[in-house]
């Protein structure tokens, strides 16, 4: 970790120098630096000397984040039913302070989502928000993203950016007798998820190795 | 890498059992096992054998998102005059498609910050929105969180979460001639930026080390 933190600060740095920065023999130090170009944490370019390797350390970050997965970290899903008002989703959405609500049929499978955004604009446009129903406001389905429990996080949060969305329904589908798929919302994952698991990541407290 | 890779699957495992496994020599082993040791990676226990040292391994991803700051990955911030209308931030928050307007002074400093949770809460009350200020409603100065350009991402999404807001000013600091303190916006940092690194993270593209 040393040597890695020396060549980091001060490479191209050749081994003697690195020997006699720790007070070692050149010898001493061999099988180190071996190893550590071999492992391509750093590497050596003769008549120049020892290099730190930064795509490589990157590497090891980007591994970590990879194994994280939706089901780590997911939250419960804030839902109503799609013949609720408009007017009693944006009381829902005040009382469970969420930014989104998943709406879901009279079977209660997935029907829709509606955001904070969907009904501000409805909520602006004015119209008796007491009399129409959030159905006719949400973002329907098919046209809803979602995730499943074994979708990395890395998935997720790539989804909720190229979408330009707040939440996503985390479901389960289940094939009907007569071939029709529905889904079942067992999970929401939102962008306060991936930041709190920024911040776990950053106290080293989350076990994501 | 290999040697990681074996005790991480299989640890405790003895020196013997990775040399077999690997088809070299225990000797040939040793310095490696040695390094891999000293370094924290691995740890050895007498009679058990070697195993995977997670803390270790984390603190390698909590060290390198602890170098990223606010200066790195931080937005333009949007902003609005506090004599604007309720009606216009409205507007203003649907056309540049954000989630947060900062508001700020006559003499452009920041004053305060409007979010959609704030607006949606005045247009399902009523009243005339087009006649009432934005700066009647926002959240006002001191009550405000900020960053600085020098502050951690990390930081900075801890703020996000344990004060449960949606965007923070990034803020430079002006001691006025009087000795009063004026904040200059610069930037904003919002869930989408922590989101948007921590995609980048993943795939190994953001030089963080």
């Amino acid at each position: 970790m040393k040597i890695v933190q020396i060549v980091k600060e001060r490479g191209p740095i050749t081994g003697e120098q690195i020997a006699d920065i720790l007070n070692l023999t050149r010898a001493t130090l061999r099988p180190d630096l071996a190893i550590l170009t071999m492992s391509g944490i750093l590497e050596a370019r003769p008549r120049v000397g020892y290099y730190f390797n930064r795509r490589s350390a990157n590497t090891l970050v980007s591994r970590a984040i990879a194994k994280i997965r939706v089901k780590d970290i997911k939250s419960l899903p804030v839902m109503i039913r799609e013949s609720l008002s408009v007017y009693d989703a944006v009381v829902t959405m005040f009382t469970e302070d969420v930014g989104s609500l998943i709406v879901t049929n009279e079977d209660g499978y997935l029907a829709g989502i509606v955001s904070r955004k969907d009904l501000l604009k409805m909520a602006i446009a004015g119209g008796d928000l007491q009399k129409m129903p959030v159905g006719m406001i949400m973002t329907r389905m098919p046209n809803i993203i979602t995730v499943t429990q074994e979708d990395t996080i890395h998935i997720a949060a790539q989804r909720l950016l190229n979408h330009q969305i707040d939440a996503l329904p985390v479901v389960r589908t289940y094939i009907m007798p007569n071939g029709d798929e529905r889904l079942e919302v067992i999970g929401r994952i939102t962008k306060t998820n991936i930041a709190r698991l920024f911040v776990e990541l950053g106290e080293g407290g989350m076990d994501h190795t």
